[in-house]
């Protein structure tokens, strides 16, 4: 199938990051060509008036758990876990697939091309990404042995799941490690294991809490981090989720390794965690930064755009300084940074490049007025998710407005 | 014109807060009957998977600055008055009144529909309120004389325009001083003056900033508040917009005399103004507090539903504590308070009520699932603006989604 696309306003996230008006054509899930094109195409999109922007990625996310949205707001962590378990006692994978379609179908709607997921059964997961035409990299959820209520055994399942998807076009399986609180020495090292051996991303939660950091400098003497490095778990494989609780001395370990962050800004002002990741920190150590949304039980909704601004207000307000974060650098963070991450072919529109694009409608009053010179802070401070009109993902338009 | 709405998911923000299915009449602008209704109507709405609420109440824009969106962003305070100023020094009453217009059509693309406004030439923004239906209380920008450069003098300019618009059905005129370091005693006391005489709220900025705290203080030897209480200022009339630098005796000053809070969290964290409003205090003492985007030259966007996610978030953050907020109190904020502070019969849907009236899509996968129980949590956490399917001001449809 080709697609082609008239007279957008290409924010292109390129090395120049250059925003320019042209046509954009899609053959064979790829970009094919940028520019002026006279071609025909299957399907032509009127890119006049809409902006055409790489699909956002999403580095931290629990999908199945989307049917739950609202049951656990505004109370503290031992209420919300409380909550979430006790639906989760009861579940059924069929629960977990429908759970993931409806994320899936709220990721297409408001511009997410891929996903990173953890949670346990990802095989149901997986059925719904394959479903929906999204690209997901998922992570099965592993613990300790003696905490699961999975059969088998966590690693083992993990490696199945990985055997089975490896190759996929859409699946891209790695492993889950809970966290240091769930995840012992050795379940840590056999997941690294099975990572290495079978070439795959790790995705685990660090720091998400100061009741994790105290536990663990209790449990080991060692900060989450210091102790991850000291058994030798942190590698480039690695993105952490939320590591809101880092000192400068972990940031260097962390950059140190290339290990990435999901940063999850909206999840962890809603859960009151306190303070706030140290991105400028980070981000002069050299660390590799990206977003996501966690659970729709913490966020309470999968849409990046909002993400992106929650962001970019967190740690202006946090830093008291409008300096600390700008449009571009977090516009970055949902698109290049996080193909990177995953050495995924997308991340912005350029020829050769997976085509994996979103068509926002910048007719709507939010997204206007729109110039070259505003493009970029629209997408990021007043647009939303459901400015979306186009959602292509691998060259196939999986979600169009009505 | 009479509207009858279906079988909608009715959240009336009444006493008892209900959530309730129903059908709602609407007859000569007013909300006159809910239940289960069987009569004719002009237009009938289907509620069916749409949540019915009242229209949110912004209590602090500068509306004509919408044509502005993103010339400001990232950079700090001084630089972006810089080029606020830069425009403004150009800017015709034509730009004025297009500008309003552009930002009324996303309010009510949005689901506002009411607005408290502040800026120059509110002729002009009164223009565009009656040209597009929405309900605006409009406050002429006062600055003391040697600083303007409207022509004549600001009180009475801002005198005409409160006799010309005096019992108007839509726009109904206040006077809005601009802040302590603006305004001396006098322009302060002659506006309070003309508020009194023509019975009209009052619209000032208050602490916004340290360094208008610092920077008066080193002027007065008294912080804002505590002058402006001195100097005989603070009434049940007054909307003070941000208050983010307050002390607990400035909030004890601020309540004795029923000023009312505008909280603006959007713009505040954008602007990286610091801290964070007060707002467990302000509430503990009593305060009726309120919530505006400010302009979108700081926001950058008028959607009220982004809005109250920032409020509930950011005071969760910056005490570290979920409970901190919660989803009925920042509803309450933008509907049932607002309609308190400027003495509106709206803000819940009620039988006798103005009929302003939001009808939400709940079919969009960020509003799903939708139970009686989720719904006000969706409302504030996972919905925004642009699931907004009518809006509906003073018994009219003054935006319907194609």
């Amino acid at each position: 199938m080709s697609i082609l696309i008239k007279n957008a306003l290409i924010v292109t996230q390129n090395s120049k990051r250059d925003v320019k008006e042209g046509d954009i054509y899609i053959e064979d899930g790829k970009i094919a060509e940028i520019g002026k094109v006279n071609v025909e195409a299957d399907f032509v999109i009127d890119g006049n008036k809409r902006i055409a922007m790489p699909g956002l990625i999403n580095t931290h996310n629990h999908v199945p758990m989307t049917f739950m949205r609202g049951i656990a707001d505004d109370v503290d962590l031992f209420e919300f876990l409380n909550r979430v378990w006790k639906v989760e006692e009861n579940m059924t994978k069929e629960d977990i697939y429908r759970g993931s379609l409806m994320g899936i179908e709220e990721m297409l709607r408001t511009g997410t091309t891929t996903f990173v997921d953890m949670y346990s059964y990802e095989d149901e997961v997986a059925r719904a990404v394959k479903d929906k035409g999204i690209r997901g990299f998922l992570g099965w959820a592993v613990v300790d042995e003696e905490l699961t209520t999975q059969g088998g055994t966590p690693v083992k399942n993990a490696e199945n799941f990985i055997k089975e998807y490896k190759g996929d076009e859409l699946v891209t399986p790695l492993i889950a490690p809970h966290a240091v609180y769930t995840c012992g020495e050795e379940t840590l090292l056999k997941s690294k294991e099975i990572a290495e051996k079978h070439h795959t991303l790790i995705t685990i939660h660090i720091a998400e809490t100061r009741k994790e950091v105290y536990d663990h400098r209790k449990k080991t003497g060692m900060r989450p981090v210091e102790w991850l490095d000291k058994i030798g778990f942190l590698s480039n494989r690695v993105i952490g989720a939320h590591m809101v609780w880092l000192t400068l001395h972990e940031i260097k370990l962390l950059s140190s390794k290339g290990v990435v962050a999901s940063h999850n800004p909206t999840s962890n002002m809603k859960l009151g965690n306190g303070g706030a990741m140290p991105l400028p920190e980070m981000l002069q150590n050299g660390m590799n930064v990206t977003l996501g949304t966690d659970s729709v039980v913490s966020n309470n909704n999968l849409d990046m755009f909002e993400v992106m601004k929650f962001a970019a207000l967190l740690h202006k307000n946090e830093r008291w300084d409008p300096r600390a974060t700008n449009a571009q650098m977090i516009l970055d963070f949902a698109t290049v940074n996080a193909a990177k991450a995953l050495k995924l072919n997308a991340g912005s529109i350029e020829e050769g490049k997976l085509a994996d694009i979103v068509i926002l409608d910048a007719r709507e009053p939010n997204a206007q007025p729109l110039t070259k010179d505003n493009a970029i802070s629209n997408i990021v401070y007043s647009i939303n998710g459901l400015n979306v009109e186009y959602t292509i993902v691998n060259g196939k338009i999986v979600y169009k407005k009505n």
